[in-house]
């Protein structure tokens, strides 16, 4: 393969101790070697795969750049499956720029987002589900989604996929012999066990799509939105359930999504707070938008949280009672009752007894203010996400593209256990397996076109 | 030495493709055997100096956290010249703090800033100076002071002060040889070569000590201060001067100092502009605060750019012309005239030749608005800033540590030759020199105490 050699720098961007630029490609080794100077005056081409030598990088006039530590992988030892060269340069801005300028004017063109993991995948080195899950695991910031990125990269679902692959390929021959021989009217396979092996196959697709709604909460965080009035403590209880991780998890969405949503990880579980805006008695404004809009929300929710100021009763809490509680039928709904500091035990009392005993919901009693039972409303959180216990090697998936692919070999191998039970000519049902076949082949890339490739790898960061 | 062994993140902080975790000291390798296993099963313990190896970090769990390459480097071929490991993981915020966890819980502390610096200049592996320079590398932004530093970090100060050193040593050993025979009247030195000796050695100190202005300079940024009015352009015409390099500079900046002020490079040269507030007509109030704190500023710079609104003349101008030009006596000074898209080439005629014609100063006719002749401006700033040229090797002095401990040997050195010159006993004059030398001692870390390394070594960033 002709391939250019590329270059990026692979490290955060921004100034750190240490930073990193990364060279593949057929001429990394000779081109590196143009800008360094090894101090045991070794050449880089002769250096053994794996192995760091310490020298000077220096430009075109003789000046030095940097003192840095050089790492030589040798194809197909390396992440691309090419040669490639590791820069370990010092952190500051300017000299990781000058480093990747003399790698441009000599003989390198500045990488493509995710290019190093294309060309892995296009050398074979992982597959496509493989290569998508290297960008998931970058951007995990849950313990649990980064466990499923990391099955996934390591290739738990790749197998499974492999495994369904295989008992259609079986599938498929049993009846295209048996097409080979149609004339002759001979049935080599028993339809009986070809329904139940159709069976088996939808079975185990029809569970990996079923996992996607558990694997988008996994990644994107189970969405919560939370109603009530705007003086109800809503900001108060946010900013304490998000205590100091927000920083960290704002940084994160930051590089991956355009808009920062609260996240707040408990246990694990990512949890994405949608904004409401807070119900105020403004008369028909009310109906005709934030209501419409908060209407939405909810629909997008799997939790709802409606918080209640108890020291302050309304008529917004009778509308909210009348008009939200019964859109939230299908959800998860827990009823916050804030500032329990300021009323007494008998009223809380009361709140318990009386308060809408007709509708189903959690019911936590707290104080946003002085953390009082905030740890309830967590725990009632993570029941109501009602994650099934997922196992370490579990597969789940998280991917839409995956989604989709799946959902079509899901009809196909449908098509094929009816036309079984309805008797109809073989090569209708090898056709149906053949697709589905297809299907499945997507996901891991073994069928991909140049678009496809293009829409998985622009989302990746440059130098990874 | 029984040391500790320290690990920190080295890489920019947040999410990248790679990201690289450094442990160092003597446990660095056995702990990170604990967390790692490698593909070929090879044990850490057993790798050779300076080579990489793939596999996977576990937790105690057996959980996997990442696949990462990890490089080993054996005492003395490392930075710090402790065994060294550095783990090169995939670069999300969440499997960074995971590894460095493990790494903590596996018999590591966390390094402090700088500590791995530190323990480099403590093994003997570089001079106190060249320690210094590593941060200055890191934090250099412009190729000039990128280019001080390196050269302060490859020791071409160190070497000079080496050499200062032997001179030193051996004029103090002339002397104390004559004070061992003293009782006897010898004198082995001849005083007049002795007198030249002093004044050589006391040239170059002094060509080091007043480097610093230059150094300073480059390390800083030159300080330029614009005055004039509110509407007079100013900020149009930083943006412009600024362009896209901007974001760059702050960030860095934010990095290493508190506020950021707005630096432009020019040629690699920086140019750190000091803000003063607009200049306007609200009468006494001027003269009290808002040009009390023009004149500090004027005072802090070394170039002064008055800018104009030649659309717009009033009593300010006659204001600054009064009040702020003497002050800018001992400084450059650049009058720019704004917006001279709106004025006929008559009108800036009749400024050329009319205004103000006795003060001396730079004159730049301009549009800030649509960039016309604003490159006049920038050629006029490096005139102004008049840095000596500097050869690639020269050493220059940007550290104001440095700074002290050399105008201290230069009074001692000033001391010696003029005891000298006055035929003072020789035991005095020994007594001059070895202060000069202790002084020079303290640059290089030979004289160094836990507070002065402190004080160091707490500005780094982590992870160096």
């Amino acid at each position: 393969m002709n391939q250019s050699t590329i270059c990026a720098i692979s490290t955060a961007a921004g100034t750190g101790g240490i930073a990193v630029i990364r060279v593949s490609g057929d001429d990394a080794i000779i081109n590196a070697s143009k800008i360094f100077v090894a101090s045991d005056k070794k050449n880089l081409l002769d250096v053994k795969s794996n192995t760091i030598i310490f020298g000077k990088i220096k430009n075109s006039k003789n000046e030095i750049i940097d003192e840095t530590l050089v790492s030589i992988f040798r194809t197909p030892h390396s992440y691309t499956g090419e040669d490639t060269v590791e820069i370990s340069c010092h952190g500051s801005i300017y000299i990781q720029q000058e480093i990747q300028k003399l790698l441009l004017e000599n003989g390198c063109r500045l990488a493509r987002p995710g290019e190093f993991t294309q060309r892995a995948f296009l050398n074979g080195k992982m597959d496509l589900s493989q290569a998508e899950a290297v960008a998931d695991l970058i951007a995990s910031s849950s313990k649990v989604s980064h466990r499923v990125a990391m099955n996934q990269m390591r290739g738990s679902f790749s197998n499974e996929l492999q495994q369904l692959r295989s008992q259609l390929l079986n599938f498929v021959s049993l009846i295209e012999l048996e097409l080979d021989f149609g004339e002759e009217q001979v049935e080599f396979a028993d339809r009986t066990k070809l329904i139940l092996l159709a069976n088996d196959i939808k079975t185990i697709i029809a569970k990996l799509v079923n996992s996607f709604s558990l694997g988008n909460a996994i990644k994107n965080g189970i969405p919560v939105v939370i109603v009530g009035e705007t003086n109800a403590g809503k900001s108060t209880l946010l900013n304490h359930l998000l205590n100091e991780e927000k920083a960290l998890v704002s940084e994160i969405h930051g590089t991956t999504r355009d808009s920062i949503e609260d996240v707040i990880n408990i246990n694990g579980i990512s949890f994405r707070f949608i904004d409401t805006a807070g119900i105020r008695d403004t008369g028909d404004e009310i109906e005709s938008l934030g209501i419409k809009r908060t209407f939405q929300k909810i629909d997008q929710a799997s939790i709802v949280i409606w918080m209640i100021d108890t020291t302050h009763f309304n008529t917004e809490i009778e509308y909210i009672a009348d008009k939200i509680v019964p859109r939230t039928k299908d959800k998860q709904l827990i009823i916050v009752f804030n500032k329990i500091d300021k009323i007494s035990p008998e009223e809380q009392l009361i709140l318990e007894e009386e308060f809408l005993p007709h509708v189903p919901a959690e019911r936590i009693y707290l104080s946003a203010k002085y953390k009082q039972n905030t740890e309830k409303l967590e725990r009632a959180l993570l029941k109501a996400a009602n994650l099934p216990d997922m196992q370490a090697n579990d597969v789940v998936i998280t991917n839409l593209r995956h989604y989709e692919a799946l959902s079509k070999a899901l009809e196909s191998i449908n098509r094929v256990e009816e036309g079984l039970k309805e008797g109809i000519s073989g090569d209708f049902v090898a056709q149906d397996i053949r697709e589905c076949m297809h299907y499945l082949g997507e996901i891991t890339g073994e069928i991909s076109t140049d678009e496809v490739l293009g829409n998985i790898f622009k989302n990746f960061c440059i130098g990874k």
